[in-house]
């Protein structure tokens, strides 16, 4: 898109923003329900687009990117599935958060309002378009949207046919933007005015970038540096397998863990053990020290503490109590998820009081920290920022709100004078 | 202070940040309550400091901002009660924000915890210092503040005494850093790493350097731009006397109207009467062409169209309705506060969904925009951003949360492979 073009869209989509951030339930989810039966409608030819992208991928991308790429069947009924379940969540928008009588016929409600317009940077899967255009219309938000560039065909065909089922409904489709260049991306990043919030979903280092090269607030996580620290009043079947399960699960993912923490009082006994199911499962061990008395290892180097390798490795230190598990933690841990397996409340109460990460689990396996486990129904994406949303982050991650006041000719005069008082009632 | 000697301070800042996030609501009362002994035992003294900066500013600095600068026994009174009223306000840390059973014996909760280190940077009030350290301890955050050059001396007495009075505490006082040089800010303004938040407070320009000069969040508003909208429907009464206390109540404040819009239908009556009292008021009206049918007043200048005028001044114009009423606010506003006045429910539910601003009122003065008046108890800011916070802001914007899962061995495996399911049963 050319700079003309570009800016003639956004004025479209600022147009067209109002409608939808004032629109019924019944409204955007007819909207959702046109998307999934134009994808039917339109299957065949986004498939031979995706052919096309696995095509130009083919040598030049690694096995696990081209399965991410490829969009089949099996990948478009699972979107449909998708957009049917979005449909279903509640309405995050309009909703009541607050309500409060200021004073006598003088009534305030807070009220669940769409942000605004949010930028969306993704790389590779085609199927995150989908997901992530129905969570925007569902929460009311426009929103610009760039896919990754090994997609483009793919995305392309998807988009086309987004905005063809839209074009029908009562909101129209302005409010939805496909940008492609990296001039494009360069130019949302500036516009502070028009776009309420970034959501980068990709590698570290390229969430890191658009943090870094912009003044709009971004939702996302960099790193996922998450530990699993077992207690000395540990039950050591269970860290056995909250350990394992919290990398081998799903090593490459944010949550996997990437450190494991053993307390000199049990490490005799786990190490051995852990060592022994690691091997079976083909889990490379950094060491430090103090482990290579129980179980050998490479040993830890300096640079590797508090790094994420999203594969089957994984670092282990022995430590002498939860004060120095928590210290580590808040030393080389990312604040996404951190768990401890103990049978003692007070050493929990400690941990989860002193550890200040989005996510703090007991006897669980870090691999719980997910949108959908937490029953948020979908989701956006995973903060560790502290602003606005943390940890895994549903529809309501989409939201802000608006203050309401409604009164019968209420001027401030009276109260600034003293002759009038708020009584500040409770409503919800 | 020199670099050393600084980040010496942050690293103590650091340390102590644990014991405080997870200190009883009766240990940081108790500290407010030290605070505020210290300061009445150390008054003399503060005054004595006070009367250098008030000698220090006589003949450089305007008599509105001198009555800001003074601190006297009245303010030192005001600011004591101001701590007491933050004491009894309820804890905003710990609280259950969500709870859900994901599985048996699988509980997740949501509560509430200190976003971390806030970095407080505001101009001249010394009464300000007060009050943003003692929300600051109240939400559990520690702070590194930086207050005005003109009140430098009472701000390091004030700043001294509180150091004091917390150094007796259970929790010290090392989480409170005070600076005073620019190229103490400039450092601060890049420790995204460890400062969460920054709150300025002081001019547009200055909230605007901020907010461009570092890649921490920012809570606050650049600029205050309200509108009052006289419907075709409105009660010509109500209308007048909002539109005037909007304006008169205190001119200088970010919620006062700057700009007024009138139906056409109903400009031939209510100009003329607005026109009446607004020069009993002695408030300067720039209008527009269709205006001056009815009124005189300074030609409105296009470039004056949006201005902040913080004076007994303001823009009035005659619109066609409310669609055009808020065509006009969404333009030339900030999405600070903007009232309607009219006795018609279809033409408020259009206004009120339209109007994407913080605050939007249905026949209420502008002036109501502020957190005590809404009952939050305490103000810590007012945010146009539409992240976090929007509008006034209370204790519970100082606040972030956490996920606290707590299992008894749990692991995801058997819920990858389908031989689990999570059943979601909330619980608060």
């Amino acid at each position: 898109m050319d700079r003309a073009e570009f800016f003639h869209e956004l004025d479209k989509l600022k147009r067209s923003r109002v409608a939808l951030s004032s629109s019924s339930t019944e409204e955007r989810n007819e909207a959702l329900n046109l998307i999934s039966e134009g994808l039917l409608r339109d299957k065949e030819g986004i498939f031979s687009q995706n052919r096309k992208d696995l095509e130009n991928a083919r040598g030049k991308l690694a096995e696990s990117v081209m399965k991410r790429l490829l969009f089949d069947e099996k990948k478009l009924e699972s979107s449909i599935k998708g957009i049917r379940d979005v449909m279903r969540l509640p309405d995050p928008i309009g909703k009541v958060l607050e309500k409060r009588e200021l004073n006598k016929n003088l009534v305030l409600s807070r009220i669940s309002f769409p942000i605004g317009t949010i930028g969306m940077i993704f790389e590779s899967r085609p199927d995150a378009l989908i997901q992530i255009v129905s969570l925007a219309i569902k929460s009311g938000n426009a929103l610009v949207l760039k896919g990754g560039k090994e997609a483009e065909c793919t995305n392309r065909a998807l988009f086309a046919s987004i905005k063809n089922a839209l074009s029908t409904s009562s909101l129209g489709s302005d409010y939805l933007i496909q940008i492609e260049s990296h001039e494009d991306v360069d130019r949302i990043l500036k516009l502070d005015r028009d776009i309420d919030l970034l959501i980068p979903r990709g590698s570290n280092a390229f969430v890191k970038r658009i943090m870094e090269n912009s003044n709009i607030p971004v939702l996302g996580h960099a790193d996922g540096v998450c530990t699993v620290y077992v207690d000395k009043d540990a039950d050591l079947d269970k860290a056995l397998e909250i350990a394992i399960d919290s990398k081998v699960d799903y090593p490459a993912a944010c949550n996997a863990a990437e450190c494991l923490l053993v307390c000199w009082d049990v490490a005799p006994e786990f190490l051995p053990a852990f060592k022994k199911r690691a091997d079976a499962e083909g889990i490379v061990l950094h060491v430090d020290d103090e482990c290579r008395k129980y179980i050998d290892g490479i040993p830890l180097k300096k640079e590797d503490e508090g790094r994420e390798y999203l594969s089957l490795e994984m670092n282990v230190l022995v430590v002498n109590d939860v004060m120095e598990a928590v210290r580590y933690i808040t030393e080389y841990g990312s604040g996404h998820t951190d768990s401890i397996v103990t049978e003692n409340d007070n050493t929990w109460h400690y941990f989860e009081k002193s550890t200040d990460s989005a996510d703090v689990f007991r006897n669980a396996s870090t691999r719980f920290a997910d949108g959908f486990r937490f029953g948020l129904g979908a989701e956006v994406g995973i903060s560790t920022g502290k602003i606005h949303a943390r940890g895994p982050v549903g529809l309501m991650g989409l939201t802000s709100y608006k203050w309401i006041l409604e009164g019968d000719g209420d001027t401030v005069g009276p109260y600034s004078r003293g002759e009038k008082e708020f009584h500040h009632r409770e409503l919800v």
